[in-house]
């Protein structure tokens, strides 16, 4: 493999907004990074500047690559995303330059997973609102705690996607004695769980949802009202997706409304806004889109953002590839 | 079964503190609640006046049972606990007079194991931590989000305890990828984890410290200073026990000093009491000894609760048998 910190001069790889030190520090040494969001010329003068050297983009899961900065980048041969979900950078657009596309492949998948479970213990066993409750001095003011969560055994859990991160989902949560069901687009042979062919079938026959499909024009808002009036009164939603998987207005509503019973997020429609009503719900769990980050999980992803770049410039065969 | 309800006459029994609702009012409709702390006379009196019928004891994990109670109860056959646990009751003095003790037995075991495991991953992956920092508005202001926990997998867990309890979490948390240990009295053959013969060994050797074994003379302060400086700066304990089973003042102040990492509660020594240290520290999670505490479980024990005071008028043979 290429050592491209061995090589005299760096390769440049275009940065659009800044990415988190844990990313940047180790790659820093190793490529020259050009970040667009620094240029005091301007974005679209910077990019101008540097259109004939620049082969590739380094992005975060919050960075949009549309057409327009693609068109204006006529080297460019691939866009290396740090995350697991592309759905911000424009796919038609990199397929139809036959621009390559990466993710973080399966860097996160355990991790995302974990903390899934996670969030659906702490929704249905009611951990953090626990939390809060103490430290808040109730407990010696009401000895006699009140009523905290169900039980996980027994409950009927369905999962909306059963990719890399579902199928983790599943098998863990399948331990604590739930019965899983799934929807995908079509029916996997191999998987043990029921299959429903629609969420709205899946909604019907559940305790609690999970979702974690990929975000898509087709899978935004997939998690609707009808899907949450279905799910019913004592349902709960997990949220490890992407944040318009669910119409979050609805979600809100019906939370408020009762209608379900809980919900654990760990990403939301404009982050990192988030609707100032779940503040003080105290059924739900909210969390800053750090499900994929640990330590571990960041080691994985830059390891992994190494051997792609280099790949790129020795231009050897990319690793997980998106498009 | 002899359904003690359609004896004209309910059988009494001794009830020494005030009860959950959730075990009253299943119970109350079949049995004569003699309740001691209502009794206008005190106490004393109150014992002496019905120690010819009382001949069994209802009581919560949080009723003690001394040898001076049980000494003016000449009638005394049996007490009943609606908890795992039954270190408030003095089990020498009941051998002694051959007053038979039953406890919960597996009734709440699967969920406190449940628990057991949520306050693991809460701790190791800092969700309660999570939930706070995103409530109090934080992320808005601090788009790219703090460092969260760590990967749950690869962690070693070792286990102070191997009952029930001990066993489904050992079990649950080996689907996540820890490597599992144990200390007990002795080793268990036919258990697939490492032994440790002492918590010494166990914490040098782990990286989370899992207590729920049985609070009894030798278990107070089983994980004391030293075990906690055993653990380390990256260790994480949670007590799913009995607060007595860790040393709290060196609890404090290892976290306060960064002797170890975090610490997952549902039990304190003093409950509800619970140092004031802990509602400033974000790397502990703190519950209200609710682990066990979920309709499902509560209905078990409800169930054998009526049993054994059947069991007992019918002088048939006691279920889950501590004495």
């Amino acid at each position: 493999m290429v050592d491209s910190s061995s090589i005299d001069v760096l390769q440049p790889v275009l940065i659009l907004l800044p990415m988190h030190d844990f990313i940047e520090i180790p790659l820093v040494k190793k490529f020259k990074f050009l970040k667009a969001f620094e240029a005091e010329e301007g974005r679209d003068q910077f990019l101008e500047k540097h259109a004939e050297i620049i082969k590739v983009i380094l992005c975060t899961g919050f960075t949009p690559v549309n057409a327009e900065t693609i068109s204006k980048l006529p080297r460019l041969e691939c866009v290396i995303a740090v995350s697991t979900g592309v759905n911000l950078i424009d796919l038609d657009a990199c397929r139809e330059r036959s621009v390559r596309v990466t993710n973080a492949g399966t860097a996160y998948s355990e991790d995302t997973a974990d903390y899934g479970v996670g969030l659906l213990m702490d929704v249905c066993r009611r951990i953090s609102a626990a939390d809060s409750f103490v430290r808040q001095g109730l407990w010696s003011a009401n000895r006699d705690c009140p009523y905290f969560g169900s039980s996980l055994g027994g409950k009927r859990v369905g999962m909306i996607g059963l990719g890399n991160i579902g199928a983790s989902i599943a098998k863990k949560v399948a331990s604590f004695g739930c019965e899983m069901s799934y929807t995908t687009r079509s029916q996997k042979e191999t998987v043990p769980y029921k299959y429903y062919p629609t969420v709205l079938e899946l909604a019907s026959n559940n305790d609690v949802l999970v979702v974690c499909c990929a975000l898509t024009k087709e899978t935004t808002h997939i998690v609707n009202r009808d899907v949450m009036l279905a799910l019913g009164k004592e349902g709960v939603v997990i949220n490890i997706g992407r944040g318009p998987l669910i119409d979050e207005k609805e979600l809100v509503k019906c939370l408020l409304n009762g209608e379900i019973k809980g919900a654990g997020m760990d990403v939301f429609e404009n982050e990192p806004e988030v609707p100032k009503e779940f503040y003080g719900m105290d059924n739900v769990v909210l969390s800053p889109h750090s499900a994929p980050l640990t330590p571990e999980s960041l080691e994985n992803v830059v390891e992994l953002s190494i051997a792609n770049l280099n790949n790129v410039f020795a231009k050897r065969p990319l690793l997980s590839v998106v498009v």
